[in-house]
């Protein structure tokens, strides 16, 4: 008989709260957290009524965001969201260049996550802004070469305004699991344990997640 | 430092897939699963837009589902949805009766999972269906006054057609984790850990969740 090892006590929730109205990629709808029906109202229960992008909050990207008849969210498989996470402290506060972190990605280190100047402020309970830092293209492109399985960062995409499409194919055309909108506020750079579970929904290229980490 | 200890193969998904068009509870909104934009239509990227009642697949109750005013789905702790959780195995095909469970509930249990015989079959791919097996409310009763944290079944309720508002607030008013529609065609009875992540969102009476059990 195994270990039982899993302590809700020793993880920090770093999933920012979906709420509605918030904020969310332009052009992406809007989000809407509704009541269908309400005890207030006279009904025997609440019950919540729910329409958001697949894109909203902490959310994963999976290959079909990017990728005609890539994999959805259902197919990634959650070894690339369960284990060993680093995280790395970006100092720039433009992008996350190759240049700032080609020496601190060592083969071992097959999950990333990305804190930046972004986490800064509650990003999450402001307007969009552009200005996010992001991941540079080339950056981008070394990251698939270190065979790197998933990559996180904490604003609504991983890509600048203008290199999205570029680094997305990158990455998605490598099947990496792109985790993005995470609330880092309470994480140093280092060794973390990751647990960031998707819904499982059929068809679609991405999903809300609930994101937890755990220091190792 | 601490030991690694996450691994996914080490655990079962027993998260219903949610698909556009699935069965949900009579009167709930229709679940879609729609794209927003596609690449084959000319957009650079799919996107997916989500409409769907917190009470769809798998999901977790929280106490404002049947209580006014009660605790939303971010104010449930998740130390109720991780750890150690125990699966009996029940016979009887109409009800989970307090006289079956009684002796099989020890001081120790906190978190239960009821598989029943609706794992018989694949009832998430299935229409509604009013007959399923739920939890009689004396037996419901007897969970709180054991100071149970969390309950699971395997269908889109834990109580029946009849007997919903007394089930639901008997273990709602306790604060009580309902985890309902699990997919339980794989697991036997037995000691398990448990992740149940639902997602993080404000004002709502419950969530979808992934749900991850570990044969310990």
């Amino acid at each position: 008989m195994a270990q039982e090892n899993i302590n809700a006590a020793d993880w920090i929730d770093v999933t920012v709260a979906i709420e509605h109205g918030m904020l969310h990629w332009p052009g992406d709808e809007s989000i809407q957290i509704t009541q269908s029906i309400t005890i207030e109202e006279g009904a025997v229960a609440n019950v919540t009524y729910l329409q958001l992008s697949a894109h909203t909050g902490t959310h994963v990207d999976a290959p079909l965001h990017f990728i005609d008849q890539g994999k959805d969210i259902t197919e990634m498989l959650l070894h690339r969201l369960m284990g060993k996470v680093k995280v790395i402290e970006v100092k720039n506060g433009a992008d996350i260049s190759f240049q700032e972190i080609k020496d601190q990605v060592g083969d071992d280190d097959k999950r990333l996550i990305f804190k930046t100047k972004n986490s800064n402020s509650a990003w999450y309970k402001k307007d969009f802004s552009p200005d996010f830092v992001y991941l540079a293209t080339d950056a981008a492109a070394f990251l698939r070469d270190k065979g790197v399985l998933t990559v996180g960062i904490d604003y609504l995409s991983i890509a600048g305004m203008d290199n999205g499409v570029d680094v997305h194919r990158i990455l998605l055309n490598a099947e990496m699991c792109i985790v993005e909108g995470l609330n880092l506020e309470q994480i140093g750079a280092g060794a973390y344990e990751m647990i960031c579970l998707p819904l499982k929904i059929k068809g679609s290229d991405g999903s809300p997640a609930r994101v937890l980490l755990k220091k190792i």
